[in-house]
């Protein structure tokens, strides 16, 4: 085969890659303004320093470490910076021409640095959890404990080949590995910090603390939609001939109609529940629509997304009512929206993707 | 031809596609943004709450029915969701490599997705029309009847194939299709709801109703400016060779000087009439500019483009100024900006389109 | 070889220059919500509006008079407008197939926008040095001579073939050009204009005057560093072959590393110097990282990067005290952050860079 067909097949997915990367990191400023939007305005300030310092934190630990216990032979990067680092490494011409089956077809600087957005997303969502309750310094000490170590094993566990990948686990787009475990690690902070001061009155009713800034998290969870298009679209992995073109597209339309469906059932649950809804209710839906789908973004229909999108914008109510039940405060949703509404999309879908993998498509 | 040529073309154009979704969507961002901005502050949530839900009932509206209705031999839906969703159809090998003349180049999938943010953004052009007058409920009632019917049939007149198209009536990007049929729901939204209590006197005396976030009028406007790349440069509907990659660049040159120079006119023509100028009529010079130039964002030189954006800049502050005298109250300018500039770059432009289209180009 | 394959490269190298250009649009609006963040509110909507109208006077000033200054063989514009402007031309086929060594690989006319909202981009940084001291018209009037000569001129010397090219002088993406260049125009203004009243005590103490709104410069921060993916990224001018692609992805690798380790260590710095740090220092340390990578963002490893990038973040915080001690008034980072942390990444990489240049990768 024509070598240079080779070479722009490997230019176009490397561009879509980072294409992706630049929507992804994009996230982080929707969970700043989400974040910052939904915290009571004393502390709108500290969560925004925390949000890119963690950001910060995580593509540098990642860089440094994180990438390569999750992707123990990767050829990027190293546990001793300024080694093959000075070098900067990427594929070779040769590597990429030989023919061989498993030959790279994308540089493996975009991979690294699609990989590391995802690491600081994980994060994000943590901090959410925690707002207005964990100071800086200890919540970014926290951070490189989660980026080099937790996040990079169970990321490990699928992706770079571990135990959970040959179960056959399925997990496209990192609706466990990536939002469960952020809000697995946000449940046992939440735990740990305890609630809000007056969040919970002595005879445990709740009261409601709005969110101070609405049209800046209203913004957050618009950055955060946007950006999910990188998150599952680059989760494809390439894009440069035409079944893996329909699929990046198949999984925009997805993602897109879960979305657009968990927001508008979110609404209509509270409608129906409380007579009434809010803006918050809503942002929740969208974005238990996104992580629902994000379990497996390409093999449904975009009828059958709907149906997933909807099942997260139902759960993530109940789910927020649930969770002041059990006086765990979560100021900004970030385990109603990023644990709990996945098995919305993910459990339901376990079973139709195994079978449809056999099927071998 | 090598097939591997014709399916990285496809891959190419799709990705292209996906891109510009990603960028019109986040036009919805822009609305709302604007819109939260320029109502006073009372309304902000409720405002931001239906523009969120627009967009979500819009997109999945727009999948069920609004599609096939406006592309009634499009492949990839249906009014039964569910049955052809099911099996998500796209393009086959065979069909894209069959060397017809009318062999599809891109990913359906990647066709709807487009085509369903751009029914969106109609929407969201009403929703600030009728800004502060018009509940949430009723308002996405309409949103249904809007997306699933009026916007589909105007857009098949022109799009699917229909009278207008048959004329040979051009509308490159939707000026008309998207921008006026929003514009024209708008106007009729607004006789209909009426003026906002006070902001006429008396004795007809205006009174001027200040935005509440200017900052955030701004960023919505910026981000318009941003999305409608994609949205103009979308509707070229190709990239992969040298004359469409040449053909979306002058998209962008024009579409950029448009909106740069309806800024500046505006701006200038406001100094000029009342001896200041002020944000608001800059942003909606900007937005009159990218309205003017949608109708024909190709064919003009960049000089011409700057031409064009200027007169929508002044045509703009002129309609705002007219609808005023005659009481109809468009709080976040979406008559003046959507409906009435268009014609400072339409009309003058529909001989040169004609002249040159028969040329042949 | 296939001309479909240089017509597919054509094209996929036109598209990755009209997403880059995109995203350094887009920092239009970074600019626009960082200065009118940090600003105080009374001055909120002049910065806003001062921000819109600056690049709709760049973009407008450059078409017609800086583009052709700067790059005077450019095919694309004309100091007459409406003569080749009114043919709109670009590439031909036969040039492009021509063989030759130097034949056009991407449309001018996206080279001419992706030049054109550079020239922005400068302005815009002069524009926050300029803050609540400078009026509307007498700054827009000092944008038209900024962009039409002394932008161009400065380009030219470099990126037009002038001296500083032909010394082999080396700014890979402008970290001169532009940011030094912007600072300068910054710097010669901030003493024309003086410090703001109440800003320096009588006894020379330096009064701190916090930014208004901190989520808006916050965001600000995040879509400027989204953009610089397109500022240093659309800087290799190629993506379309194996070689260049490995480069682009370097870019964001190390850009993004930079910014990472500017935020964190200027926040680290100033904990360490004032025993805490607030969001305005990591804003700045996040940007000098930025600047400082701008100068060679290629060759550095990612692990220098994340040095050069921390190089940027101590530099910045010693220059905010230093302006104060000079009684320079720079109120939002202008000049500290564009035109001094730069030499944590420049003047270390002369060396290496020119080593490596005349090693001939």
């Amino acid at each position: 085969m024509d070598p240079m067909i080779i070479e722009l097949g490997y230019a176009l997915d490397t561009f879509y890659f980072l294409m992706c990367t630049a929507l992804v990191m994009w996230m982080a400023a929707g969970f700043a303004m989400l974040e910052a939007g939904l915290v009571r305005s004393k502390n709108t300030v500290e969560i925004l320093n925390k949000n890119v310092l963690l950001y910060g934190v995580a593509c540098t630990v990642y860089l440094f470490i994180g990438y390569n216990i999750m992707y123990p032979s990767a050829p990027v990067n190293s546990l001793i910076p300024g080694i093959d680092f000075l070098l900067g490494e990427d594929h070779t011409l040769e590597s990429v021409l030989s023919g061989d089956e498993d030959a790279p077809y994308y540089s493996s600087m975009a991979d690294f640095i699609f990989q590391a957005v995802f690491a600081a997303a994980t994060m994000s969502i943590v901090s959410g959890a925690v707002a207005e309750r964990m100071r800086l310094w200890p919540f970014l000490v926290f951070a490189i404990f989660m980026v080099s170590v937790i996040y990079p094993v169970s990321g490990y566990w699928k992706w770079g080949g571990g135990f959970l990948d040959e179960m056959g686990f399925q997990d496209f787009a990192g609706s466990i590995v990536v939002h469960a475990a952020g809000a697995a690690a946000a449940l046992a902070a939440v735990i740990l910090v305890g609630a809000r001061k007056g969040k919970y009155g002595p005879k445990g009713e709740v009261r409601p603390i709005p969110g101070a800034n609405l049209p800046m998290a209203t913004l957050g969870m618009f950055i955060l939609w946007m950006g999910w298009f990188g998150f599952n679209g680059g989760s494809e992995l390439k894009i440069a001939n035409l079944e893996e073109a329909n699929a990046v597209a198949q999984i925009f339309v997805n993602t897109n109609a879960a979305a657009a469906s968990g927001a508008v059932v979110a609404a209509l649950f509270a409608k129906f529940l409380f007579g009434k809804t809010d803006i918050t209710m809503t942002i929740n839906g969208a974005l238990a629509g996104l992580v629902s789908i994000t379990a497996e973004p390409l093999l449904p229909s975009p009828g059958l997304s709907v149906l997933i999108g909807a099942v997260g914008g139902i759960v993530v109510v109940v789910s927020v009512l649930a969770l002041d039940k059990l006086k765990l405060d979560d100021p900004v949703g970030a385990i109603s929206v990023h644990a709990v509404p996945e098995f919305g999309g993910f459990l339901p879908l376990c079973s139709v993707t195994q079978r449809q993998r056999l099927w071998g498509n």
